[in-house]
């Protein structure tokens, strides 16, 4: 075998029997295989020992970054910026062939020139940068609190926040929560693929939150691709955005419910009802009272009931995505029967995503109802999930949890849709 | 507040303040409330304390059923017929406003005359009628014995399965990996509205179940509404089927793949590759190596990762519905590696649905990966889920899970999606 002394990012020549290749070295999990990405795009695997010889044709350097100034544009209407990380604030790794975080803050708008053509940032945060999978419910809280000082702010038309894909759509309904008589636009956007890509969705996106975060709309929306073309965005209601594709850019769809809104670069055209702006006379108010002692289950064939012996010592409330309209095993019912009695709150929702739980239509539903079971209509498992750690977060609703529960606070039920479509 | 001797199923009319109602009555979960199934189909809850006088118009009675002789017709081609239960072998209940299971086998072949214009029914059992939330791998097993006994008559051309939707789309994954060398169609069917319904499925869903049953193709299938129009079927891959609505006659998704086919009452119209009749020359086998100590866990934001101590102790092996391309909160690594180094299968799948996994783009799944995850590329976790009971169910395949894991056993892996849409 012959000895190759690479490092990731380097650009080579190799020669295997056959043929020559050239790339870049990539971060291989595999110490006998060299990983090479190809002029194409894409990754091969070679085995070393199939490797006749190599040799570097340019060695890997990071680039230097210019940094802009930037300016505050006064005739162009205010917004606040509040970048949290993910690819949307990334670039291509040459090391490795994913993508790695950006570092600099002004990288980030050097970027997104465009974007200082449709609005003047009059306020920027970065409360932290991180992937999304990795947001909790304290982030969500330090999001809300920034959200809500330049929302105070009479200047700022809107708050745009950029996030990663992954867990947004948990972050848009915690916002949904928290932010009480909102009457600004509160526009999350992101990115599937990194700006420094040719195909990737971020700048599309970034333009058209900027367009929403200015719009008349007074509500807490996912702004992003609504095809894999790159002509306009969606806004989806925050409660209802699910990400339902793992690299597509049109990632998000709205769930039991029809986009808000159809957005371009230069406008914005409203396509079901929405709350308004200056609709609301009360003041903004911020209310993250939240629990964490609450979880999501997802039921599947032959779980062992005893799991909720677990969960009912951990958490205060548990929410089930259950089959179809919002069945489990029979088996469950005498345990959740005592956990309810002993004060666990249990709330049903449905793993088909699309449509409603019901307990009016089997028997095993229509038991679980009567021994207390939540049956949360069409809000989705994972804005239910949010929902209930707000709930239970109020001291206050201890009593009313129910009632809260099946509350429409931000649109997370849809009333109109008929059960039988 | 006026006594009303009212009994389920009952026919009623009501005074109210303004207005006189008609309609039955249903069971309703609150004793102070009348609960009443309009004409319209529309059911309304009324508080007792607000209706003037009422009384009984006609009493319920439950009807009687008159059973058919069934016969055999041989000039048709044959079939095997499983009969599992759920809504497909239900009707309405008077007494609840649900539905209720039928209790005589001939009375499903009363349902469905048309059925019998197409096949000749050689074999017919019913190993036992459950709603499909209730199924477990003892109930997969099951039905995969009775498939295999009437796949061995040479007469039979294929088996038709009915089934509840709920767990539909797990059954279909188990006889995909239990029935090897398939050479004839297993074709699963449903109904998502009982066939005394006007809206029921239930018809077109058994007939072109019965068309797809005799066609050449040698997989396990489900076939059910292709849209809301009650026009033709699509034939999906079993591993690849989702019900992806709780309640739309067109639940049932084929993800990360085109469905198999088109399926009319009178044609098939294949528009995949597909396995065909006659193409395995091998006799058909029944692998039901089969072990229940496997989890399904949907990862969410803030998750404790000490669920996973938990899960360490009771199975031998977990699938993590991770978020976007495989991810999950980078706290979860340290416990991850040490129950991996002790044995546990870790595999991860998309809670995205579509689209696949890849270890390649960020850094915490390039180190769960390191660690020994097993990325499992575009199958679904609910037939992750059941595949890994199943490899892990094979004792002599201990020291190749992974290998096993990624072996495409029943199309359960789309080797031709593209990474990049």
């Amino acid at each position: 075998m012959v000895e190759l002394n690479f490092h990731p990012g380097d650009y080579v020549r190799l020669r295997l029997a056959l043929e020559e290749i050239d790339g870049q070295v990539l971060e291989s999990p595999d110490s006998g295989i060299l990983l090479i990405k190809l002029k194409s795009g894409y990754n091969i695997g070679i085995n070393k020992e199939n490797i006749l010889a190599g040799r570097v044709i340019k060695k890997y350097s990071e680039e230097e970054i210019k940094l802009p100034k930037r300016e505050e544009r006064k005739e162009l209407p205010s917004v606040g910026l509040i970048i949290t990380g993910g690819t949307i604030a990334s670039k291509a790794s040459q090391s490795t062939g994913g993508v790695k975080p950006i570092t600099h803050v002004d990288e980030f708008l050097t970027y997104y020139p465009e974007l200082l053509n449709i609005v003047n940032i009059k306020k920027l945060e970065i409360p932290f940068m991180i992937f999304s999978e990795n947001m909790t419910s304290e982030h969500w809280i330090k999001i809300a609190e920034h959200a809500k000082k330049m929302l105070d702010d009479n200047d700022i038309k809107g708050v745009i926040i950029s996030h990663g894909t992954d867990s947004l759509g948990y972050s848009a309904a915690a916002l949904s929560f928290f932010l009480r008589n909102l009457n600004k636009p509160v526009v999350f956007t992101y990115a599937q693929r990194s700006i420094d890509r040719a195909s990737s969705d971020a700048s599309l996106n970034l333009q058209c939150a900027a367009r929403m975060a200015i719009s008349d709309c007074a509500e807490v929306v996912v702004v992003g691709h609504a095809s894999s073309n790159d002509d306009f965005c969606y806004a989806i209601r925050g409660t209802k955005a699910r990400k339902l594709h793992s690299s597509r850019r049109d990632a998000f769809k709205s769930v039991n419910a029809k986009p808000i809104a159809k957005v371009w670069k230069d406008r914005v055209e409203f396509i079901s009802d929405y709350k308004k702006r200056g609709e609301n006379k009360n003041n903004l108010e911020l209310d993250t009272n939240y629990t964490d002692k609450v979880a999501l289950i997802k039921f599947y064939p032959g779980q062992d009931p005893s799991i909720l012996d677990y969960y009912a010592l951990k958490y205060k409330g548990i929410v089930i995505e259950g089959c179809g309209l919002g069945q489990i095993n029979e088996s469950w019912l005498p345990k959740l029967k005592k956990h309810i009695k002993n004060g666990l709150v249990v709330c049903m929702t449905s793993q088909t995503i699309f449509g409603k739980v019901s307990p009016y239509v089997y028997s095993t539903a229509r038991e679980l109802e009567r021994a207390g079971v939540i049956y949360l209509e069409d809000i989705l498992a994972e804005t239910a999930f949010v929902k209930l750690g707000w709930v239970l977060g109020h001291y206050g609703w201890k009593t009313r949890v129910k009632e809260k529960m099946l509350e429409n606070f931000a649109g997370e039920l849809s009333n109109r849709i008929e059960f039988e479509e």
